[in-house]
């Protein structure tokens, strides 16, 4: 079949690769129709925590099931379906319950990362294999586009997970910070989980303008300190969502917030520590919730949200490709020109 | 001065009443501005729990503060205020933190319903008395209209109690029985808790079309039931706020919630006991709650969500008139003619 | 093989009966060796709710696996295991997380009840059928005493679910109605929730004193309202938790609950209605809830505390007796002679 | 007056110092009758975050009213009470419940810390004056004795609040880390909601005794983390409270912890950063968790379960000593000789 296949840092080509087959009874083939490019994916794309080559990359994809093992209830052949970008043991209680970050056996798996994720072959592939269907899986829910389904499979879970670590109740003023995908994503989940006032924080007027088009408030400067308290009359605001990763991010959230506040990260930090500035949070009396989300355990929530209109991943996805031209997708993915937010790509 | 007086069922007028005094130093007297007409004055007008006349009726109203007792923080003569239509001992813990309806005496007072509420006397008046101002008024918040503070001082603090009460979670599917004035707010705020879908239930067609254009699904007829079990693949409404405070409409929020749902009343009803299906709820894993809001208690998250406009009392009030109209907007009200919802009166 | 055999009210016998055969790949056949016999068994052996005769009764047992269907993971025959008393679908995503009694196909099936349960053979005998073993067995843990793992299969999670339910918070005031195995188990568990205070109320003496041994304060005779009030400064307990099933005990719960507080009825009653105060529980603010546990759904909670010797189940099995002294078993039950509380079986 | 004056690191005094006023009307004079020394009042003694000279120390005491301002209400002279150990602005909303750790004008003040604390002299004196006694005192609570009242002021809500920010659930195994005043504590907290099993970690046998006679599992050595596997089955433990405050202790809090786990801080920290391993922990969703207790939003809780007896304190206090004989208290504490766990001072 074909793939993107990683063969080193920005070396991501379109090749012939082995067909992914069926290794255990509880496992099924898909046939991808559509994958996404996750701005993890670019940690991938640039080597980084990667150890080795040739590999599919990819861990955002729908499609449509073409052969089941032996004992997979639930799916069949035909079966269109969307996936969860990670997988545990997938039998342990938490795993059973499609809470596989927190997997009992300490085991968690991702799509396209090489060894780093456990060796799953990605799904920027035409085929893809699935382990443990029953807990990743899920059948294309009506009412739902292609688009939302791509946004289902990790971003939209994502943001959602930052949004509820973040402790966001009724009434609060939330800070996101970063309005890539999963940052404007997370000001619909503010908003959802009864925001008053979602403060929508980057310094690309584009981004700004699609956060306002949310209802956020946009701001951006050097001053964001000043801008908040000014906003919250000193007070500072009740959540900080932080969706980039970095130092300088993490450490204006904890500037940001309230005294008994919370700041949660879904930002990818790929750094091994931050200097935490843990006497003055320790006066503030923060909670610093960082983690990945277990994709499956929100699906529950989301669909009727997605479906009934009231989450519409609004200026989301920004391009579509084909599938072979991969190599210039993740080209212009990583110059982050033209507004570029994400792209999608169809099978050929 | 003039004000609105019970002279039994059916006979309120506009007549002279004495001056209100301040009777204890922690009260103040407010210059009543505007005043509402809660459904439950209807309750008053027909004698309903009634012992007594000759009181100044009506318990919601905003004005400005012209004398303030000697012990009063906080207020002084001239501040615009609104205030709650509930007050407690103002003394106990629990009254102090606004949640009168807990009050550890015991003593739960409401303006306007003359021995039943504790002989406080209303605000459908020129003045009236405040006691405790400290825990039951509220300066006028900024970008917040006259019509929206009257819904704050009980209308929509009881219909986000009713749907607090109901344990909403987000992505959920939510029923709402009756779209009076509560009910279409009770819409609102199952949004703002993050319901998905809310079905509003109610006979009168514009009612319905209240609803639908909040983004509620209305439902109206015999078979309820039915369309909720289709609508819901069989499983029912995770939660019911019962806005009517019939029997017969908190029996059919029993029936319509899945199993282990919360159906909560924040209706009125006046009978001593309802049939409880006891068997069956208890087969079903019911919770069943029911309350009187204590208005002041929900204050500070309602508020910031008025401001921000993403809790709006769109079509709840359809009438203005004068307080010196208030004998005929008491009979048109109980006549609900006209898609009359709720009458905000002003004081000449 | 043997089993206890119902041939109509008050004729509960020792008899043959066919064996059980592995209907659904996914079942098992346990070889019984003890079985409880339940407070709710009585309502069958008085012929309450039942419409047929010649089943097995029985819904607690622990034994061994001796046949497993084909599709059974995580369970082979010599397996040690515990049962939960019901099973839902065993398929649909409340019944994968053991919430059976929420299942969404509104199917609960319980061991021993003939029509009623769905036709499930009952665990009073020498084997079981055992559907769908994953999402109802549990593999006896370690530490845990053949009579502790009886009360695990029904009473001790259905105590629990009655004190969650209640929604005790630390430092409460909590009452106790009825002190049979649940309500005796509901003060451990109470106190597991941070109860300050557990007043225990009952007309049985030894059954008082069980409860103070337990720590809590046991109160009886026609005056509790009074020495509740006097106890907790005319407030009322903050949590109250009916074990017995009646009437007169759920109205007391509402009168002996402060106002917002909770009623948790775990005590099964036959009544099609009960006559609810709902004026007077709406002016209380009052939360009612009723269920029959899942008890699955709390093994990972409760086994732990089990282990630990946090909780004891102290007193509550008075007699262990043979299989082929059933009958017997059952009259003195029903006479609840000689302080008996709870009966054990053990197969011959 | 007499009372204990820093008069640099490690030089505090037994002094005449000039008696203290009502300086704004909601104030009140307490003779103090006990105080204790806190584990923090170390820092002070060392000179750590210290600016200043010539002030009081402590914060910790209870006494008789003696003197109050014109506005205080509730409170008269001659009433025994308890104090909290710190004071927010005493206006705003989060201080008018208690909450004076968020006050939202960023006012924490604390007795005997110079300008750190906000220039209130301390409690470890024969007179001190408290401000807003409305917000900061309690009556001394019937069936309390006067070393728990001491608990009270700080190091038993300071436990509690650990123990709650640690997020910990019924049936859950937590660690405490350091078993000094406020770990001791923690281990009972930790009880009270609801935990199976409590890890006890520190290096001194007594302490390690400790913890075993109020039912925790003592663990010392140098392969904590081994040992905390070993009894999890790999998993680790559901929570962690952190009470020594040192970075390594921190470090091992989160190395001990499951994923989706809680490190509850209650140590204080006197550096102003900390490595903190950013990228693991977000690998294992952690939440971090950190502050300074609120002491009086807990009494509510914690008061009714001292005096049920189910809060004991036991084995906190080891010393009690005379106010005059507060310099040779202070050194001793520092040596931690004697199995020197907390001593409480007499007022001459």
């Amino acid at each position: 079949m074909k793939a993107l296949i990683f063969n080193g840092p920005e070396d991501i080509r379109y090749q012939d690769f082995q067909d992914p087959q069926i290794e255990t009874e509880d496992s099924v083939i898909v046939k991808v129709r559509k994958s996404g490019i996750c701005g993890s994916d670019l940690h991938i794309y640039h080597g980084g925590f990667i150890n080795d080559t040739d590999f599919v990359v990819g861990h955002e994809f729908i499609g449509e099931i073409v052969e089941v093992g032996e004992n997979v209830r639930g799916f069949s052949p035909g079966d269109q379906v969307l996936s969860a970008a990670s997988i545990g043991c997938t039998d342990c209680p938490q795993c059973k319950i499609g809470r596989v970050t927190r997997c009992e056996r300490g085991v968690t798996r991702c799509y396209g990362q090489g060894s780093l994720g456990g060796y799953l072959q990605g799904g920027q592939a035409e085929k893809v294999m699935v382990p443990a269907a029953e807990t990743t899986l899920l059948h294309m829910p009506q009412g739902v586009s292609d688009d939302q389904a791509i946004l289902l499979t990790d971003n939209l879970p994502t943001a959602y997970f930052g949004a509820k670590n973040a402790g966001i109740h009724p009434g609060q003023a939330v800070a996101v910070i970063g309005l890539g995908p999963v940052g404007l994503l997370s000001v619909e989940c503010a908003f959802i989980l009864g925001a008053a006032r979602v403060f929508a924080i980057d310094k690309v007027p584009e981004r700004l303008s699609n956060a306002l088009e949310l209802g956020a408030i946009p701001l951006t400067g050097d001053d964001i300190k000043t801008q908040i308290k000014e906003a919250t009359k000193g007070r500072g605001v009740d959540a900080v969502i932080e969706a980039v990763g970095a130092d300088a991010t993490i450490i204006m959230g904890l500037a940001l917030v309230r005294n008994e506040g919370t700041v949660s990260v879904v930002g990818v930090n790929m750094n091994k520590s931050i200097a935490f500035p843990i006497a003055w949070a320790q006066f503030k009396n923060i909670t610093f919730r960082m983690g990945v989300c277990p994709v499956q355990a929100y699906w529950n929530e989301l669909i009727p949200l997605v479906q009934s209109g009231r989450i519409r991943g609004k200026n989301v996805v920004t391009h579509h490709m084909k599938l072979s031209e991969g190599a210039e997708a993740y080209r212009i993915y990583d110059e982050r020109k033209d507004g570029i937010m994400k792209i999608i790509l169809e099978t050929d």
